[in-house]
């Protein structure tokens, strides 16, 4: 077997106390009210430690949930072009994460918030704080609509990653992703900036 | 504990035996390709006692599948209405059948179609066969275009279910159906009727 290389930082015992505080943490109290103290705490080492091993509170939380890709990374690729094409502009970054290797990371996580209540609050967690926030901030819509926009958008690209990738619903599941692209776009796009009938 | 009682068609072992080869039958050559007769042939019977047990191949494999509802008897009711009507009929039935007691059966579906990939084609025949086929035969669409509209239909529908039973992500989660139903239906409606652009 191939012996891994680079940097490890910390044991592996330290790191694991602390990815499994910030799991329990992020999971019962949520992204915005878990704090790295507390964690630390629980784990039973310094903060300054949590920061030292994974950064940010951001950081921390994406390695808690082995999340394959940092939405913090690509968002603002898509918040930055002209709004109308924000739809169209996070649906093909969505799919291709999805289609790319970091997808099967995804499949596992979908796998096991579907069968399992943390995960699935994580997954919650990593939905509202690390990719819906980051699109919403930037769109000049009603704040009171925001949650309602977001969650939608949500439904219809998970349901999307389902039907490609784990239910493999034909044509969804090996149509090119510009041809994905085109016919959801407009329903992203109405869900993030179009008049709700509520 | 309270007996069952009413009518119990066969000895459990027959029932069980009929069910197992149905549902390998089913997930392993389509719903279109298996048939009764191999079916009957797997489990060692004739094919007339499946018949006798079960009646159509429809409803041996919503037997098979442990399906809560029968499409078969709810989608007339949505094709029934006027053609612009359709994606609000049905998001509203698939709503309220996922809120009734029916929809714990479903989500129990979904999980294991998620983790197993027998479910996840049972699920796949389901949709197909059983739901999306039954609302796009009445609807007066280029025949080319069916599978695709079916299968984005499925992906939003699938995806509401999903944030509003298992990621249980707010406002879907606790949202009255009515207020989902204005904002999904016009989504539903395009993917069923719209100009699609591909």
């Amino acid at each position: 077997m191939a012996r891994r290389t680079g940097r490890r930082p910390g044991k592996p015992d330290t790191r694991e106390a602390i990815l499994d505080a910030a799991r329990t943490a992020f999971a019962e109290r949520g992204f915005d009210a878990a704090s790295i103290r507390a964690i630390a705490a629980t784990a039973g080492v310094d903060p300054a430690l949590v920061h030292h091993y994974f950064g940010s509170k951001d950081q921390l939380f994406l390695a808690a949930m082995n999340a394959p890709v940092n939405p913090g990374e690509l968002i603002p690729r898509i918040v930055a072009g002209d709004r109308d094409g924000i739809g169209e502009r996070l649906v093909r970054l969505f799919l291709g994460v999805w289609d790319s290797p970091a997808g099967t990371a995804g499949v596992a996580l979908l796998r096991s918030a579907m069968s399992n209540e943390w995960t699935a609050r994580l997954l919650r967690e990593f939905l509202v704080t690390q990719v819906l926030r980051r699109v919403l901030d930037h769109l000049d819509v009603d704040p009171a609509e925001l949650p309602l926009r977001g969650s939608l958008v949500a439904s219809q690209l998970i349901g999307l990653a389902v039907m490609r990738h784990v239910v493999r619903l034909e044509p969804i599941a090996s149509a090119p992703a510009e041809t994905l692209v085109a016919v959801v776009a407009p329903t992203v796009q109405r869900y993030l900036t179009g008049d709700l009938p509520t």
